[in-house]
């Protein structure tokens, strides 16, 4: 095994650049330490090595979820995460007469512990390697786009069959900097994974939407999860003998929380930022993705909500994807105008002429990295020909759950059906299967025909409306669609065609599916079951679609590292990689910041706005237990969690972290690397950071652990939790 | 005349008391010098007691409207006040065509300057003079209550007519400190008075009722009023040969306007204060006053939305209103918030119990204070028991304009039958006739049966259900009530009722309201009109209501006073008075304040706050116009009236100085007596300071001058005004 401290060279002997922002970065743990004096700069007196050891205190303790961060806090395999990173597990154990997305769930013995349901996994990060050299070295002279882009799929995959080998690890070689670095992280994969404690959605998710993204904020965004594994301590799925696991590593939870000015880190697996995209590739997010996609998000909540209107078990089913839909409609409008305003845009297009001008001022840099830009730019313009059609080839799989399914047991079965399992598409690979069989189980619980039929027919709607250019032959042929075609007829053949196909299916049925899942190619290809038919027209144009990927992809693999090599060279050295799901450490001050005009956001919420904000109803419905213990701390009952200062218990509160989704329920930590608290949001203004740091404006919001340690002596009767963290 | 300087030697004398709460107090001019050592501690360098000269500057540019303040601001009589103050001049001015309430008015030259409507008045005050030895000296001894109350009411009538002698001048002798101290304000009356500029409802009342009493706040409200006078100089009714009034002193406005921390002034004439009420009146306020009338705002609110539905020439008669109506219930939920809020009221009766120990500690206290207390305590209880019969027998008036125009027509009747003026009811004396008949006239533009006949019927169904002990007979006898009568009963027998009333009515006309004023006293009761024979039918019963309030007003003319002498000394000596509509002082700071939880309210908001908040539609409507000044300013088009802090135009702020209703429109003055903003508002957590002044929380609203300068050059056309207020 290789740890961290190996990291490549080029990355550890960059000279460090000049004090320019505050806080942008979330940096590669091996980072970190070149940050010394920027953190001292901010008052931290303690050690920035101990951020770069993976397997030492405290970065071995944070973990991924696959989508969230969490982090062990207890000797026992107790995790701490955020309430919204539990849905999943709270919908898969809810009934329409027991809804834990409502109510909320505390086990009070190890027993009552519930299974999260199918593919939940804890992942614990065991080493990162550099493999640059391996990926990309020795690549022969002349070689084709595409099959460029195939050679580096494939050492990618040796390289994670290799790390894989013996079990019990997953593996993945993840890109940084576009394709100029890579890197091999092996994870522990824990697979009996249990809900331990989420408090009510009054307190987990109080505010609900409206509050979503906002500040000031009043969310009690915590919950608790227990990884078990089997008595020999190997990693094995649910069942009554595996005992808790018992980490390396573990943080304390502070009942301190954090104060105005303090700084804190925040460790984490952030999922994507694009800092480092081109003008031509921003302006195309600004001017066509992001409107299409909150107007198409409008019209999905829309859809949804009018569908699932007084039909409570329906509505459990749609519930987790319209928070999600409502969750990036507000995100996606919150990039839009954060990259609209102030000239946000002609910013970014100022920075590329001055690296444009930086390149073109030195004949070396010149023969370096002269035409990277231009090759881009092309790129972008040929990619914009065929968008509207290329969206909806993936989006209506999206729409349709049983024609995505379809789609995966069709593909499934063609790659099961090669040998060599380094040639089966990535996401087919042996290794996937156990994943793709949960996957199809763990769906069953919120596949409905009616909400799918909806959703499928909204997506078919927009396919009839695709010019005469960009069309979907094979829905086209299958559905009796013609270009022009008036709205009324185009909505006459897709009922028609619906009502044949949800006729014709069993795609709706888990035993039907998990059939397929051992079926030799031919035989699916045969099959007479509407949607796997449906799946198996499409292939061809998805096959060649992806080839046409390929190419493209080849192409970015040679330019996007020269692009990226002359960002690196001009910034001095020292550039944080865009965010790619690996983990992260970031670090910045908790600190209030500018609202709208003639507001100051401060940078702590206390008890005091849930009494304020408390309606009884909807989205502010604090449980009256938790009224009642606000009540006794007015009346004078002492608590530890009280800050003197604010005299009231501190809930939420602002730092200049830089995080973004994937990062939800990382820890916040002190100097000392204690947990005073766990991201769970940024504001509004500041998730266009994802594509443009904004230094004056970006926040993240966390909640601070005295908050969570209160609710849970005073209100939800978890001290026996609390009794675990203090052990 | 006697000036200001000869006021109560007793408050002249009174020590300075230690320096409590910052800034509470709408002290009278000549007590500021006395505040001089608190003013120094705020940062004040100028000369206090250049407030105290009411002939001098500032103090005597600063005139009343009657309900709103305004000042003199050019020596061609222009005068600077609140947009919202100027309502009833727009509301005048306006037709179903041309609505200047929402396009607002600006006259290019003087002939294009518009009567602002009978009644409207300018008043200057001259003098102010002490008259409390001759008000309250040599009383008979043993007088009854009720006598009392005559005599005291006589002298102070003897005292206006000796004042008012001579003509053009009204006077008023007013009572502080609950009658404890007389003075006598006299007041140069302006009767011509003409709109001048009035800007867009987007701008004026940019943000409507959602943002009234609310900070941040984006109004422009500000108008501009022109004082004209006969040539010889004397007051005179409105003609085109009138000119200019030239006041003796003038304001001048400050390009500069306010900034964070600066001391400031407001000059106005505050309305209506209760802090010196017991803690047992302060209580039926919370408990009862409150609670009913904002339970009666909302249901007349609903009312005439509800019937001016789709009605523009009814809506246009219902605005003023409506926006009373809910500017009102605004206020009063704020107070109730204000008193039942971190035990306001226990604090009331704290400092309640302080003063009764303060008094029984010291013998010589008791023999002056003692039973005060007990007695305005007994007299509250007393009151309390036909409560709502007292309230409604008010209240049917307030309902009813018809019946209300009956009222004073037949009590007018009544009173002018009498030769000794000053016998009459203190409202319609000789002095009043005028105006009276003046308020006729105005009345007739928002005059509308169906208006009417809605509210008074509403009032109505309210009196149908008073409890049998506390009814109103007539109104029984008349529309044929009987206590505990079926609801619908009840409807049945008013509706009867109304139908015969308006359908037997000439009350709607001017000209038979005019006819009525001339007619003795027998022939009004002789009238056959039906609403005339309503209040004739009502007199005996308000006569008699008169007669028992008369007893209760003596009784308090000798309690009060006591119990006031009683809190004065406690606190030392230097009382601010309760605000009853004279001229006052108040200062303080420019300061933000905490909003809801998490939230700094910032002292200033900028033109940035309509760039955010406008919608294009409905309360945040900014006009056109100004929005494309603002792109210019975005732009980089430079304007003096930037302030390099903020990096942009200053619209509203926040201090710490203590005001209330009947301020509106009173200039912010700066150290040098320069206008740097208009108040024009409160908070929402300042209202209940009305009764109890809150020292943490409590913040004046004021629109810089900045804004109104930028405003009348940038977007409405109205240089020639800025001008001439720089000449």
């Amino acid at each position: 095994m290789r740890f961290f401290r190996t990291a490549s060279a080029l990355l550890l002997c960059a000279a460090l650049a000049p004090l320019a922002t505050a806080d942008e970065g979330m940096w590669m743990p091996q980072q970190v330490p070149q940050l010394a004096e920027r953190l001292k700069a901010l008052g931290f007196t303690g050690d920035p090595a101990q951020f770069a050891d993976l397997t030492g205190f405290p970065m071995g303790a944070v973990v991924s979820l696959g989508g969230c961060t969490a982090s062990f806090v207890s000797d026992e395999g107790l995790i701490v995460t955020n309430h919204h990173c539990v849905q999943g597990a709270l919908q898969y154990n809810s009934t329409p007469e027991r809804n834990l997305m409502i109510d909320g769930f505390l086990a009070k013995t190890r027993e009552e512990e519930l299974p999260v349901g199918p593919g939940s996994r804890v992942y614990v990060t065991t080493s990162v390697t550099d493999v640059t050299a391996e990926i990309r070295g020795k690549l022969p002279p002349k070689i084709a786009d595409a099959a460029l882009d195939r050679l580096l799929e494939r050492r990618v995959k040796a390289r994670v069959a290799a790390c894989e080998q013996g079990g019990g690890k997953r593996c993945v070689v993840a890109a940084f900097f576009g394709g100029r670095n890579y890197f091999e992280i092996a994870r522990m994969e824990i697979r009996d994974v249990r809900l331990v404690y989420a408090p009510a959605a009054g307190i987990g998710n109080f505010g609900g939407e409206t509050d979503n993204w906002r500040f000031p904020r009043h969310t009690g965004d915590w919950s608790f999860y227990r990884a078990y594994v089997a008595k020999d301590g190997s990693t094995a799925t649910f069942s009554k003998e595996n005992v808790p696991f018992k980490p390396k590593h573990r943080l304390r939870v502070s009942p301190k929380g954090a104060s105005p000015g303090e700084v804190v880190f925040v460790a984490g697996y952030p999922g994507r930022t694009q800092r480092h995209l081109t003008f031509e590739e921003v302006r195309e997010v600004v001017n066509w993705q992001l409107p299409r996609s909150i107007k198409l998000a409008e019209e999905q909540i829309a859809l949804l909500e009018e569908i699932s209107k007084g039909d409570k078990a329906l509505a459990l089913k749609a519930a987790g994807r319209l928070r999600g839909l409502n969750n990036g409609y507000t995100n996606q409008r919150g990039v839009l105008e954060g990259l609209t305003r102030g000239g946000a845009l002609a910013l970014k297009e100022k920075a590329q002429q001055d690296l444009l001008a930086w390149i073109a001022a030195d004949p070396a840099r010149t023969a370096k990295y002269g035409g990277a830009l231009d090759t881009l730019a092309k790129m972008q313009a040929e990619s914009e020909k065929t968008r509207d059609r290329d969206a909806w080839l993936g989006g209506i799989f999206s729409s349709s759950t049983y024609l995505s399914a379809a789609r995966t047991l069709h593909r499934l079965s063609i790659e099961r059906g090669k040998k060599d399992d380094l040639e089966r598409e990535a996401g087919y690979q042996q290794r996937d299967w156990g994943r793709l069989k949960e996957g199809q189980e763990r769906m069953q619980r919120t596949l409905d025909p009616r909400l799918d039929r909806a959703t499928f027919r909204w997506a078919l709607l927009h396919v009839a409306g695709l010019p005469a250019e960009q069309r979907i032959a094979p829905i086209d042929a299958a559905a009796g669609l013609t270009p022009g075609m008036a709205k009324a007829d185009a909505e006459k053949a897709i009922d028609g065609w619906l009502d044949k196909l949800y006729a014709g299916t069993k795609m709706g049925e888990l035993e039907f599916r998990m059939g397929l899942f051992e079926k030799p190619a031919k035989e699916v290809a045969a099959s007479t079951d509407s949607f796997v038919a449906l799946a198996v027209a499409l292939h061809p144009m998805l096959e060649a679609r992806q080839e046409a990927g390929r190419a493209r992809d080849g192409a970015y693999a040679r330019v996007r590292p020269v692009y990226m090599d002359a960002l690196i060279e001009q910034a001095g050295g020292l550039v944080a990689p865009d965010a790619n799901s690996t983990l992260r450490v970031t670090y910045g001050v908790v600190k209030g910041v500018d609202g709208k005009d003639g507001l100051w956001l401060k940078p702590q919420t206390t008890l005091k706005g849930i009494e304020q904000k408390h309606t009884g109803e909807g989205e502010f419905d604090a449980p009256d237990v938790q009224l009642h213990a606000i009540q006794e701390l007015r009346s004078g009952k002492t608590t530890p969690y009280l800050d003197p200062k604010l005299g009231d218990v501190p809930l939420n509160f602002l730092s200049t972290v830089d995080t973004t989704g994937g990062n939800s329920g990382s820890p916040t930590l002190n100097a000392k690397g204690e947990v005073v608290g766990l991201l769970f949001d940024g504001t509004y203004d500041s998730v266009s950071s994802n594509y443009l740091y904004e230094p004056v404006g970006t926040r993240s919001i966390h909640v601070d652990s005295r908050y969570m340690l209160w609710t849970m002596t005073e209100v939800d009767g978890a001290s026996h939790l609390v009794e675990e963290m203090n052990r």
